[in-house]
């Protein structure tokens, strides 16, 4: 694992931004999956500012990894939220957008397969130590891509709009393991206690991002807060 | 996890010599760890009549992934046993073997690093679950290479020459999930309810061969008697 | 570049099949694109008598690098062969055979990107040194994958089937550069002149295949005859 | 080959810089080779800002891909000027920077494939189609790394400290190929004519980065004036 910590958010967010173009300036198709939530809001309004409308960047496809179905809606929270902060405003075609969905989960490790792999994965860091969907008592480190019913008794924070027995997706332990390069961001004190214990803590189910620590090729990009509490 | 089922040892040892030619016949520089022991016999004799005096296979350099010292010796039981099955008949230079010792071991991972990696790494699975030196309750997944102290008291099957307080080093599961072709090869009747537990059981330290479920691009070669438990 | 030189046809064909075995048995989508004609013929029998009702290699897939459309017929000389030799006898099922026509050789560079590559391609060498379709006076090194008017006036040796006016396709010299690991094989004292004018002599268009010279992972498998005009 | 044409110096070198960056930040060993000259001063500037005392970017390594060797210096030209644009004030570990010289060149290649290639490389155009120190008439495409004598009647302009009957040596066109991402970098209209020629022309020795179309994994950065010739 190789840890790298900027000294602010916004230093976090630009080196995030230039790794992501390393990988997606190469002459191939690339594959990436890239997290919603907040961590992530100045990367993409940095790379929005370099994709849109380029022709550069037609290389570049993206995979869903979680998935959170919204009743009433077409699309979920995930998806939604990417196109809000990148999809849309970067003009990305719709033909390099593929969602994961509770109705083709089943099938997104056969397709990633299929089509090459992930080259990279953005991925934040929750507060109680989970990564894309990979939630504490829900996971099991042998999971591939799967679903979850919510039973309402979650240890976890449970955000309003997932109601009891509403079920979501998200690529497990054994697909993130697949990704070529894997991108952990964290920012924030209050979350400096949870980054020591997933990277320096044991591999516990308990905290499910500890698994990361066994991925051959993760970068770490935290700020000088979250990174407050690791032993240098 | 790619499982391949051949019909008996001879057939699982022929798929083996033929996959880790695959890698070795590359133009470039091909790093290879090979597993000592009984399983590997008829895969090493084959790939001796091909490598013997051949000037073909100089790309490609041997690495240890354990080894168990023997008091009184210059060198470890490992490396001992390759030399005499493989190493020695095989003609391999001196220069393309990299043992790995008591006092070298903390430098393995790096020194890895340093030469570009593990091509493929090919092992065996412990009647207890074991992979490499990793045993049930030695091994935590959060290891790379590491040294661990004969307590005298293991649950596991120690062999004569494992004395109380004798020490021996093993790259850890961090150290193999970086390797970028793991190669399980298991036969006979005896280890097929452990086959069953690893690959289709839940990730444990219990059996830390389990963790292996995890690697981005594992083969599993197993005979059919090795097989027999496997849900299909 | 690596020449590895075997002592007959048998030899040189079992090493072959090793080496594709290699990249057929990993644990990921594989792309192949493999070649028709005489040389391979020893490779494809052995490769039948693995591949053949195993469910182990569903995970490779076959694209065709060249194509002569015969009049009349529904699909080409190169696929026909390659159905004979292989596909049908090895039980490859449909969904993994890429067919290259005379109607969709324009997409295949872009097809090929999508899929995430060819990991290697096989290839023989011509008597007059061409590789694929590259034929000495239509090539040039600049082609992507292009078709072919055949004038009736080569210098080349125009199989009877290839009336004045006629077209083929192949992929050209660029598609050739990007596949991962390129393996030439080359058999027999009649080619051995060539042998060393592609791989010891200057790169010029007139001996296309002198271009592979430049490839960065080139495995040549020789038999001693093919061998016999080498420097070494 | 994948052409990303900036709207001014400023924003090719940022772009250059992200692509730098995004292969630095790998939890790996990372072989660069860059180049020297006036075209990647604005890159190194902005690299230096972010790797001087940063302990992020140890697993980083540098070869030179050319020396011009000058008479009474211990040094030659292209090291030295690196050293002045980026590894003195990026605080380069001496033990990361591997120079090229008329007395190693000849082991190059063979250490590179020791040090598992070169994952990046950054270079520039020659006015006269030259590429490191490939130069019209002295380059032949199957060369690997080597030396040239300066006759004193070359085509291409030589610089007042290159006299007559010194030598100089270059990776050659082979050794180019094999890296993993080749990144170009011109600007200004000067170049205009010669970038349409090498990436749109014939592949020819007469302009020897002609070859580089030929590259597996290739990406172009130009300013608008490099392309102001170019066929869209």
């Amino acid at each position: 694992m190789k840890i790298m910590i900027e000294k602010d958010f916004e230093a976090m967010s630009e080196t995030t931004k230039n790794i992501l173009f390393g990988h997606m300036s190469q002459d191939k198709r690339v594959n990436l999956s890239i997290t919603a939530g907040n961590t992530p809001v100045h990367v993409y309004k940095k790379m929005v500012e370099i994709v849109k409308d380029s022709p550069n960047y037609a290389n570049v496809h993206y995979y869903n990894f979680d998935e959170v179905p919204v009743a009433g809606q077409k699309e979920g929270i995930t998806i939604t939220d990417l196109r809000k902060l990148y999809f849309t405003p970067a003009t990305i075609d719709e033909a390099n957008i593929h969602p994961l969905t509770v109705e083709n989960y089943a099938e997104q490790d056969k397709r990633l397969a299929m089509d090459g792999g992930l080259d990279a994965m953005l991925i934040g860091l929750g507060g109680d130590g989970h990564f894309c969907g990979n939630m504490p008592t829900t996971t099991s480190f042998e999971n591939l891509t799967y679903k979850i019913k919510v039973t309402g008794e979650e240890p976890w924070f449970v955000p309003d709009m997932m109601e009891k027995d509403m079920e979501f997706v998200t690529m497990g332990p054994v697909s993130v393991m697949r990704v070529k390069h894997l991108i952990l961001i964290v920012n924030g004190e209050k979350k400096a206690e949870m980054v020591k214990n997933v990277l320096q803590g044991p591999v516990t189910e308990e905290f499910p991002a500890s698994i990361l620590q066994l991925h051959p090729n993760l970068t770490v990009i935290l700020d000088e807060a979250a990174a407050s509490k690791l032993d240098r």
